[in-house]
């Protein structure tokens, strides 16, 4: 099936589930729309995050694409159930996928969680993970100072440093083995994270695992790409498009075209 | 959902998919049929295995099942296709588990395959990796002594050692990053794979893979087990039952009740 895989995000972070996907799933077609101008989505309301999402949906099934994913943690948490039952197509979100993964990785049962405050105050990932496995101990903390580190272009300063042994200072004294990175933001900053959390705590990236998830649901569907030609890929952001293309060009390590889009008409649901 | 998950094998290889769904999905209930009185299945005929897993499959649907896993890669390759059209309810396999999660791992796109005869012969593997990435390149080998030496209850001894060592002697020159164990036996000899193959090489067990995919599939078409009660699992076998039952406690490290089935009628298609 030639039509395009749909990923929606805040912002930049989106751009980690790109990567997975392109290099996980190599012959699909992507269009990617990153709302920069109003990200970071984590600070706001439950019902502005929820409304945001059913806009950029609306906007990219123009493109009728086969799948829409919502790679956005926040976003996910209190929007995904509403999106899916909305569209015929399949939605795939970013929370249940790095649940699974952390529960087929844990082996002592306690998983800690990072994220933003509206991811970790849904508790969607404790819910998540519950709903498989009553038996784990979840550990939560928000790190509401990283995900615009990552769209401000900051990934590997003495700053982010600091502000990243900050955040996760509380949870190094928790036994977890394994660490979610439940904002897709976070694998930017994973070299930081992985040195202050040391080497017996594996991180588990929502965004790669989205990737895997969104191969096992094409294929079961038997919705996979069989074209082998290599797919163009479309990127559209609706904030400052230089600063997203220098971002995304250096994460994808791949040239890239990126289109802005204007929000002019306030979305009514 | 309360209705039980289906995992046949041509032995106890399927056990190997069981411990994983025990441990990832503890909710949910299983019921278990290893064809130990025809084990192997790797050697035999394409047809023979397709007539088997019918007969397995229809003997499980009794017992209305929400899912029918077929645990075993050499049925998996020959049996899913006409099994998963037959029935209304999902079908899982074990080969495009391992598949994605191969690609989903390896860094240099060399990937390893062992497995029966008859999985290898079938080139189902090379197929699954190839739809969904046509950039890596797999080196597949036969290893039809391996399965017995797991029926039969040797997992650690010298023999096995050395039975392993010969088997992988032409792989190892091969730089593959990732070896799929195309056979849900070997995860009972991976410590011996993993010594053999080195530290450079993960392995990928189709059983871990292919749990992890039952969880992703329950929980997207909503049929998650909902009960926080522990589930009382089945376990069937058409061999000897105490020689089952005595490697089944010994890897699932628990005590099960075993009932033995006599095939009796010849199944005709």
């Amino acid at each position: 099936m030639q039509q395009a895989i749909a990923i929606l995000d805040s912002g930049v972070g989106g751009l980690t589930v790109v990567k997975e996907v392109m290099r996980q799933l190599p012959q699909e077609k992507i269009i990617y729309f990153g709302d920069t101008a109003r990200a970071p989505y984590g600070p706001r309301a439950p019902h502005e995050v929820v409304q945001y999402t059913h806009q950029i949906v609306d906007y990219l099934l123009q493109f009728q694409p086969k799948m829409v994913v919502i790679a956005c943690n926040t976003a996910t948490a209190v929007a995904l159930d509403e999106i899916r039952a909305r569209l015929s197509i399949p939605v795939v979100g970013v929370i249940h996928p790095g649940a699974r993964a952390a529960i087929k990785t844990t082996r002592n049962g306690v998983i800690g969680v990072i994220g933003t405050e509206g991811t970790i105050k849904s508790n969607a990932y404790e819910y998540a993970l519950r709903q498989i496995s009553p038996y784990v101990r979840v550990v939560s903390e928000p790190c509401p100072k990283l995900a615009s580190l990552v769209e401000s272009g900051q990934f590997y300063t003495e700053h982010t440093r600091s502000v990243v042994e900050q955040s996760l200072q509380r949870l190094k004294s928790e036994p977890m083995d394994c660490l979610i990175l439940g904002c897709t933001h976070y694998p930017f900053l994973s070299d930081a994270i992985s040195d202050v959390m040391g080497p017996d705590v594996t991180l588990i990236s929502s965004a790669d695992e989205t990737a895997r998830e969104i191969s096992t649901i094409l294929y079961h569907k038997g919705m996979l790409a069989t074209s082998n030609s290599i797919p163009i890929h479309q990127f559209l952001c609706s904030g400052d498009p230089v600063l997203f293309k220098q971002i995304a060009q250096s994460w994808l390590n791949e040239q890239i075209r990126v289109s802005p889009v204007v929000w002019q008409v306030p979305h009514i649901i």
